[in-house]
């Protein structure tokens, strides 16, 4: 791992006993795990989140109810902190900035978000310094959507610039007749709407990397990740890939996080074709799902390193403990409590590390937990996981 | 490693939201990493400290301030949780078992902690089931400890009965002319005392062990413990000892904690002299400063497999996932403020694994925090644990 030998002391403290005090806009399972990793460091930590009963509210000094996308509230959270940062990318870009105008330090910036989070500026930016992408046309007409389906070839892929997750907002459309009526369903009359040429993907593949306020940067293992429905189920680390694509996958990912300016930690999501094309999907500004696996299976978490980054500290290795490890989400069944069935069968199983977010109802793919299993090889630690992952059920 | 084949769920949750809530007596550094792992599963957990700024206060969803000598406190919180537990020997067990009448699951038990928290009392249960101890006799007047000494041969060890630690509590004396000095300062007129014959420790060793509320038991590698002024320095895992040993210390453990009722789990502590012989010093019924390695070092470590044994869960395996590990612990050199010097010096040393505990000022000697290396042997890991430990400095 490569460490920088920076020597300075950190800023004096305006809050925190014995390190900074972090405050985390939103109070889910991103925000949990890295309340978790920054506490035991002795940073305190304060959450902003609009409910009371959330993931992070438990293992945080104090837990603020507020709406993050307003000023006001990320700025009562702001006076409390000695550092932002955030655990989703659709807080408020406008909202951040007038924090980081009343002198605060958000990281990643508002400069950053406003960016990522419109998904046709995020592509330009990594066009612009060379990423591979799939092509992609800015369409603020449905006539236009139809030009660049002519253009790419159907069938195309139509999607919001902004706040679409898990699949949500994404259309494929294969051929003219049918844009209406995806245009319509994604309401592109009051969304911005963009088209991407469809990528006919083997597989997918995601990479971790995070980069410090002083410049370093230190990528995890790319990974592979399987969806199903949109949302992410599995991760197998590291991705059965040669050593070429590994390589340029880890370029593009800290091209692409440079590209927009990104402090912290970032999930790169790929595509990767049969013929061994790999091309980014999207950046997450943020500790991803794709990374939960490094709590166990790196030297340091994704976790560790986003806290390490926004502190101005040297990053730790994302080095792998083990040959490999499968992380498996731990999804509602369906609507019920937030106590899983099978708790004793599921942490029989040796070497299953697992997590339950601590959410009070279950719903129908709702990300409950997760848990992550090291092993010899993929196919071991992924018959560890399943075995455990299968004795756990959120809802009936 | 061994796990139990039950397959009953939880009883329903009185508290808690997915896994049941538990409450710790006490907030200091034991509690505040017992509290990490088990919030991990989605445990809720509230502390009851005697001050509210302390270590565990920052990673709970509650934190009660009161005194824990009193069942007024200790009823307190036990209406706010499913089970409690606690980080330190010296609870008073009338008051837990006022707490357990009330219909409350305490673990370890009152009637445990009785005979723990008494070292005479605890000698004599270890005694009953064979395991190995320096001799040692009840000296309730200063002539009878002049007996011990003459019995056993000078030097002896003095030590009170009750609510000793780190070395506080006991005096050696060499001869009998030394004894009323001794029993002088350790106040011998208003504090039971005990002799315990001196024994020629060449080595410091010991088990942590967890005993679950099902029978089950897993015991962690042996480790040496080396200590300075009575202060755990460094633990070195595993100790450089041959198999008798190891097996002859761990089976030493299991009877021990089984004597005594233990359920969570215990620290034992043991002394090994030149020509291999080994006994032991005693009983800790709680997570130990000398299994804090096993967070990094080990498949499921001390403060998860507490957690899970107070649950009545199937326990995790205690192994080790590197070849070696070296605990350091960050010791106060001076008064002054709570900030280290040097963070970003021992952050930037790779493998160092950092916890600060949050305390808001150092003193000389005051457990500060810790740090944990791997490594391919015990001189590696400690080489570079200690080079992260030299960079922190607590106090001036």
């Amino acid at each position: 791992m490569a460490v920088s030998s920076h020597t300075e002391q950190p800023k004096p403290l305006r809050h925190g006993r014995v390190a900074p005090t972090l405050g985390i806009i939103g109070g889910g399972q991103l925000a949990k795990m890295t309340a978790q990793a920054a506490t035991q460091f002795g940073c305190d930590v304060v959450i902003l989140e609009k409910a009371a009963e959330v993931p992070a509210a438990g293992v945080c000094v104090k837990s603020l109810v507020g709406d993050w996308n307003t000023p006001e509230a990320l700025l009562e959270l702001a006076s409390q902190v000695d550092i932002l940062t955030l655990e989703n990318e659709f807080v408020n870009a406008d909202a951040l900035a007038v924090v980081e105008q009343a002198g605060h330090l958000v990281l990643p910036s508002a400069g950053c978000m406003r960016i990522v989070q419109d998904k046709l500026w995020q592509k330009e930016a990594l066009a612009k310094v060379g990423v591979p992408l799939p092509g992609f046309r800015d369409t603020p007409t449905q006539e236009s959507a139809v030009a660049a389906g002519h253009e790419f070839g159907w069938p195309i892929v139509l999607k919001k610039r902004r706040n679409g997750y898990d699949g949500k907002g994404n259309a494929t459309v294969r051929n003219a007749a049918e844009i209406s009526e995806a245009w319509d369903k994604l309401g592109g009359d009051t969304n911005a709407l963009f088209v991407e040429a469809f990528f006919p993907f083997e597989r997918e593949l995601a990479v971790m990397i995070t980069r410090s306020t002083k410049g370093e940067s230190v990528t995890y293992p790319v990974v592979e990740t399987v969806q199903k429905d949109h949302i992410c189920h599995v991760v197998k680390a590291p991705a059965a890939v040669d050593a070429t694509i590994a390589r340029a996958a880890a370029e593009m990912a800290e091209k692409s996080v440079e590209a927009v300016g990104g402090i912290g930690t970032f999930g790169v999501e790929m595509f990767l074709s049969r013929d061994g094309e790999v091309v980014v999907n999207e950046l997450a500004p943020r500790v991803h799902n794709s990374g939960h696996y490094t709590i166990e299976a790196c030297v340091c978490s994704q976790f560790e390193n986003h806290v390490r980054a926004v502190l101005g500290w040297p990053l730790g290795s994302p080095e792998m403990v083990a040959p490999a490890a499968v992380m498996i989400n731990l999804l509602g069944k369906s609507k019920g409590p937030g106590e899983p069935k099978g708790w004793t069968e599921a942490v029989a199983v040796a070497g299953a590390h697992i997590h339950v977010y601590g959410k009070a109802a279950s719903a129908p793919g709702r990300k409950m937990g997760h848990l992550t299993a090291l092993g010899a090889s993929v196919d071991a630690a992924h018959a560890t996981a399943r075995q455990a992952a299968d004795a756990l059920q959120f809802g009936d």
